[in-house]
């Protein structure tokens, strides 16, 4: 299991906020740093971790992207299948 | 540079056009398939490799998943840029 604390969840808010709580994490001293989400959003993700990556920190780099399908329970008690994405960034050493 | 006739690129299409040309890809003989897509498209991108893996092909693994910004001119002579993303699956031997 990953570091709750060093992983960023990405939402509907705007871009930005992630890539604030992103250099954050970098910025309080770790040296990597998750960015997830699930189905619409995980272009929002890729996003995130291109301007991070081009505009902020361009010492970071791009360690892993893993994608996966994640079950969820809907609200009539159904299920519905989902893509996620894990994108972990990195400080070059 | 990747082969092209090995690339599906992801569009507005509905998912399933996109799987079927996958498999398609695999069933002409070929080992592995580049998926690609851009902006808001990337989504449904990691969702036809989920999907591909999951329901169609189990022997396919994802062997690597690239992100990147691409600079695209716009109609008013502006430039924007978008993330890109780029899935290739591969046979398991």
């Amino acid at each position: 299991m990953q570091n709750q604390k060093n992983t960023v969840f990405v939402g509907k808010k705007g871009v930005m906020s992630y890539i604030t709580a992103v250099v954050k994490i970098i910025n309080d001293g770790n040296s990597e740093v998750i960015i997830k989400a699930r189905g619409k959003l995980i272009s929002r993700a890729v996003d995130v971790a291109e301007i991070v990556r081009s505009r902020f920190m361009p010492n970071l780099i791009v360690d892993k992207i893993e994608t996966s399908t994640e079950t969820l329970q809907s609200e009539q008690g159904g299920e519905t299948k989902v893509s996620a994405i894990e994108i972990k960034l990195k400080k070059e050493i």
